[in-house]
């Protein structure tokens, strides 16, 4: 991804090729010389730092606190919950030695005398070291809850990777609640579920579903996983955060038990709770378009770019001073640049600044010096309007304020129109090449379910939280048997 | 650690000890079942949080952003610069497989047929993973300075790990840049060092004297090794941050050249820099007493603890009301929290959160809310005071402001009367043995350096930034040969 292109592939072109320009052309990320792992680049990494501050907040909010456990993980630990190593022991990274030789050949090598006794594994999630910890830390109902938080890097070994949406390695942050009651820990999962999607909506402009999985889709170890789905705008689905109740099945793998109010022992109750940066992948494929990368301003790492413009040297002088003058008016309101390079003209800066998704440029020549204002485009487009210079930090408000409001109006409106209700496998499976969430009654059947991925790649992506009451006295779509759910379906990343 | 004493092992007594317990007693940390790693719990973890915070604020205000480099480096990268792997071959964790099976005695193993061709590390230091990348990114003049900060966990296999100062994963930060020069690069060495240096100063309450190592305490693969040096209480030294002048060391390694203005092809010119968790370690063995944990207002989790006092249920809904009225009135300027616990006694808790560092307590009885004020106590001791409850803010940020400035303060007097000067070698040795900096002329010599550090376990801290002069004229304290430098020498951690 060096050397970017000049253009992206166009979406109705190559939608996956598109997702790679916008990427490349932005300089978000690059391919490493390590198979399936990513470099974040700054202007990429920005939009996760964003991301990590405000869900940090909203964390922090609900009562919640950071730690930091070992990366390294027993194998042993693993096979302590049957359902968790069968889910994740194929794409564990193992560290088998602690130290490197000189090689014969030069170069070096695992020193065959650093063997670990016990090999250890990467963490691909912290289920297992958190609550072989939360079992020192648990003594009795006065210990609970534990309302922990972890920002870490996770590796999940993939054969097949898209940057963002799917590497070896990735940064994500973790939650891990433990609970007196199975009540209270329903209620945690729910509410993580809540500030996901506020998050969603609020900071990215992504409108999203909340649902729960079906048993086949489940996090390995859960009694139930919570999920919210977003539509991207090729139709697939992107499952965006999950929240998963785990009942009391890691207390009893690693025999978590606490006195009870009463004076009896039971285990605790469970919560776990993730996004990662495939945040980041859900965001470029929501908002962004033919030009290139289109970021809600609340997580652009540069929201408003100012442009000088000058012919002569004059000209030059007295647009910098103006353009520092606005520069230092919006800051630190706002995450603000001027471009003062001499070596581009400004064609060449605009369609810079929008391939890197800056939601507001604001272009200042002599005559804007002269009428004392700024003239603005939005990444968005439409009309370009002047901004007296004296208004400007309202006008900025304003216009990113409108910009986060259509992008994610523009979403919704992309994922309803799109919504539809098959009555038939037939028509479901038209729908499904047609892209959008599919919507169904559905009998519950893991079977049926793989048989629909098999011939449509469509999964169930979740049960919607809400609306679920219509299912009733209604018959599953496929297996015409009375329905038990009403079932959203797509084809997923 | 789970059941931690009731009280510390005084230092006079076992300064080893008591820096375990002042651990446990304030848990900020713990041990894991993996060795050498430990677990970063929240009390301990919020400080480097805050830590994380102001550095991140520095660094963007010097120019620099962050990004993200993948964890698992080939093993052939790390041989590419020679001193580099010879530094750190014998520390790395090895990744070999990318697969878990299940063994035949139960259990999981390593997959066989999963071994990688290459065999990775975990990242002991990312030189070699980013310059191969800045090897993509840099074509001519116009891509430089580049200036990178990643924030990450890092591996170096220890065999003797103490908590925060040696363990084989931790977190820190590492600061990659990339120049057009010499000057600009050496440039941003001392640069990040200032940085360091008002760090420690202004939020750590710790004094550091700034200087370079020498020959054979440099980081591998450097040319120059900056360092900031501090003074622990038991008057061994602790490496607080390095700051690396590399050359091209790494450019030529992997062979990044650069098209200068002039239109030739050179090698770039690198710096490195970071601090880690082991500034935890710092400050906890800085300030910390035998009652337990002291932090600075700066960094400490909690500033400010509101313990209400009651014997009737009439008092205490009179007390809980005006504490809560403080603490709104303190929130959010400090950090604020109320003890409500009505399962503890006053004392219990004030102990508690004397153990835990909490700077400041505010007691409020009956008589406090009658006379509408609060009674203060310092954790750094003296008498108590009341503030009139109008007044709070104002009083409590110059009780936190003069606890911030006597930490500092008596750490700056605890060093300087321990700084000495000996004239030769016996006295030296005496000098060491009673603990502090020792400074000396001294010629720069490895073999001697090594012979010192084996008859008395003191290592050349750093060669001082400030009064090098001094050397001029004088004679060696140990050769007897004209000085090339004035020393600091000292045990260290």
């Amino acid at each position: 991804m060096a050397e970017p292109q000049t253009t992206v592939t166009p979406r109705a072109t190559d939608y996956s090729q598109w997702y790679l320009d916008v990427i490349a052309q932005a300089e978000l990320a690059d391919y490493s010389p390590v198979k399936g792992c990513m470099v974040f680049r700054p202007h990429g990494f920005a939009i996760w730092d964003h991301m990590r501050t405000d869900l940090d907040r909203r964390f922090k909010e609900t009562g919640h606190v950071n730690a930091y456990f070992p990366m390294l993980i027993p194998v042993s630990f693993l096979s302590k919950e049957a359902e968790h190593v069968e889910g994740f022991a194929k794409e564990c990274a193992v560290v088998t030695h602690h130290r490197l030789r000189m090689a014969a050949g030069g170069g070096v090598e695992p020193d065959p005398a650093s063997k670990l006794e016990e090999p250890l594994v990467i963490r691909p999630t912290s289920e297992t070291i958190i609550w072989h910890m939360y079992g020192q830390w648990i003594q009795s109902w006065r210990d609970l809850p534990i309302l922990i938080n972890q920002w870490a890097n996770i590796v999940r070994w993939e054969m097949k990777t898209r940057p963002f949406l799917r590497t070896a390695e990735f940064l994500w942050q973790e939650g891990h609640t433990a609970h007196a009651t199975s009540a209270e820990a329903v209620e945690e999962t729910t509410r993580m579920l809540d500030v996901y999607e506020a998050f969603a909506r609020d900071m990215l402009a992504m409108p999203v579903v909340k649902g729960v999985k079906s048993a086949s889709e489940r996090f390995a170890g859960a009694v139930d996983t919570y999920c919210i789905e977003a539509l991207m705008q090729n139709g697939w689905a992107l499952q965006a955060g999950t929240s998963h109740f785990l009942g009391q099945n890691f207390a009893k793998a690693f025999d978590v038990t606490f006195q009870t109010t009463a004076g009896d022992r039971e285990h605790v109750w469970a919560t776990s709770w993730g996004v990662s940066t495939r945040m980041i992948g859900a965001v470029i494929m929501t908002h962004s378009d033919d030009t290139g990368l289109v970021l809600p301003p609340a997580v652009a790492p540069i929201q408003v770019v100012v442009t000088p413009i000058w012919k002569t040297d004059a000209e030059k002088d007295v647009v910098l001073a103006h353009a520092e003058k606005v520069r230092a008016a919006l800051y630190p309101h706002f995450r603000v640049k001027v471009d003062a390079r001499d070596t581009m003209k400004p064609g060449a800066k605009y369609f810079e600044w929008e391939r890197k998704g800056v939601p507001l440029r604001l272009e200042i020549g002599p005559r804007d010096v002269a009428g004392d204002s700024v003239f603005a485009a939005l990444r968005t487009g439409g009309k370009k309007f002047g901004i007296p210079a004296g208004d400007v930090v309202v006008g900025v408000t304003e216009a990113l304020a409108a910009i986060q409001r259509s992008l994610y109006e523009a979403a919704v409106a992309r994922r309803d129109a799109t919504m539809r209700t098959p009555s038939d496998y037939t028509a479901f499976k038209a729908d499904i090449e047609r892209g959008g969430f599919v919507s169904v009654p559905w009998t519950d059947d893991a079977a049926n379910e793989a048989t629909i991925k098999e011939e449509t790649k469509a999964t169930i992506r979740c049960y919607p939280l809400t609306g679920q009451d219509d299912a009733q006295g209604k018959l599953c779509f496929y297996s015409g048997r009375p329905a038990t759910h009403i079932a959203l379906f797509a084809r997923a990343f």
